[in-house]
């Protein structure tokens, strides 16, 4: 499998609904759905929502029923970046190699579009119709995963943690005290703020196909490996990586944040990630279902891996 | 019926309920957590949930049934309060007759403490044990109504307008043409602004209810002309009120801002006040079912009319 090419083929299609979902927004401000369509259609690797596709698909779907569930889940992505941009929290002024939304609509219009997407990925993902296949419970059971991984248990708190640990290095020496705080409020940060929505990806494509609660656990478990997977890799990128193709500003080290590359150095970082893979990848060996959207998820997993090299 | 006795008893339910919901987010930052608990425990009439319960009541269920959707509406209406009173929106300094979120907290925390009441209000909604006679549907539908109602087609849109129609009255001369603009940007303001999150209390107790398609529309409308109503008493009471009875600082004149009372004048904003009133009672006499509730719905909307007073 060409997961590359799987993942842009998937990609393609959030990145074709995308558009009409906010057009769709009838008697919306314009200026604010501009402000919307402006961040939800900036390009990005939409990996949850493809990560989402390929778990219902083990339990016998086809992607395409669930492309309202996926778009929201993007839409909930999206809106956490505008707001974690925002002048009051990391003030960025590049996202995706383009002005960050305050930049260009400026700070009131930023937090609103932000608002709006959130709000809105629960009108797409609550109020959409679905083929048959996908039972009202399992749409409820996606809702209350997408708002409990979000909310104050999951993302939002990673970037309370987030905003609290700036600065932390900057602070007295490392002793081995300051050291594993430093370890602790760091797990705790990749948990909630990257690996929350992504487990959120698994369960609410588990959640949609209707998976057994032994599924959708191991499921969940490997959506949590590969998320704090994806936040190691991510640590070492911001260091390592070609700051113009990734198109942001590589701001950690300035900032003096807690990373994984901060704390650990660089091989440290990199064995980590290496062991969060191969983690990952026994979870999702003992989920029943279909092979050819378990392997995917596989090849996902490496996919994140191998960014940082 | 002493309805002015009613409202506070339905309130006082919701205001013993909210603490815990707070609580039972485990896991949440825990300075976070406090700022949620400290916008959405500082009181407030609570007359969303109230009219919440009374329209699920005409369908023949009791109003503590569905005590976790009826929080989940108050928290959506904290959190577009607290992210309305940011430095980058309002300014305001005084919320309730107390410091806002934002000067107690900081600006970061404020708008986090508002996207995780938003983001939790869902997980609220739509993670809780409700009693048999709620069905799935009636949930799935009541969230849909609740991020339709305070999403971009709704309450965001009002907010982004109302951010544009800050110092309108700064602007030129009000000629005919202008004041026939101003009025068409003022009816957009209120009825996103206010009235569509007073219609979600409506309509969400006439879904959760399991109302007719007939009477979930006259609910839906004699939500709507009480919402408009109500924003007509705010306007007029921002003019005339107590100050210090009210909380809150009478910012609307201070910043030149479109209101009912700057365009209409005094008697006009009272005329038109009375006039929705009356038009929301025509609409509610149209709802089959329990006549009880039906009255208490119409003592609040006497009530809301007359906080002008």
């Amino acid at each position: 499998m060409d997961i590359d090419k799987y993942v842009a083929r998937r990609a393609e299609a959030i990145n074709t609904a995308l558009p009409g979902l906010i057009n769709g927004l009838k008697g919306a401000h314009p200026r604010l759905a501009e402000a919307m369509k402006y961040s939800l259609c900036a390009g990005g690797k939409r990996l949850r929502p493809v990560l989402m596709g390929a778990a219902y698909e083990i339990f016998g779907g086809s992607a395409p029923d669930i492309l309202p569930a996926a778009c929201a889940l993007e839409m909930v992505h999206t809106y956490s970046l505008v707001h974690d941009d925002l002048p009051a929290m990391d003030d960025d002024d590049l996202r995706r190699g383009r002005p960050t939304s305050h930049r260009v609509y400026g700070e009131a219009a930023a937090i609103l579009a932000g608002d709006a997407l959130l709000t809105d990925a629960f009108t797409v993902l609550l109020n959409s119709k679905y083929p048959r296949r996908v039972k009202s419970a399992g749409v409820l059971r996606a809702g209350a995963v997408l708002a409990g991984r979000a909310g104050a248990r999951g993302m939002v708190s990673g970037q309370a943690a987030d905003l609290e640990a700036e600065g932390f290095l900057r602070g007295p020496r490392l002793t081995p005290a300051r050291k594993r705080a430093g370890a602790r409020l760091l797990s705790y940060i990749h948990l909630h703020k990257t690996a929350d929505l992504i487990t959120a990806a698994l369960e609410m494509g588990a959640a949609l196909g209707g998976a057994a609660e032994r599924d959708f656990s191991a499921l969940s478990e490997f959506g949590r490996e590969m998320g704090l997977c994806f936040q190691a890799a991510d640590d070492i990128l911001d260091v390592v990586g070609d700051k113009k193709k990734l198109g942001k500003s590589g701001s950690d080290a300035r900032n003096h944040k807690l990373t994984c590359v901060s704390l650990l150095g660089l091989a440290g970082a990199r064995a980590k990630a290496e062991r969060l893979m191969q983690s990952a990848l026994s979870r999702l060996g003992q989920v029943r279902g279909a092979a050819g959207p378990k392997a995917a998820l596989a090849g996902i997993a490496e996919f994140v891996y191998r960014r940082e090299k």
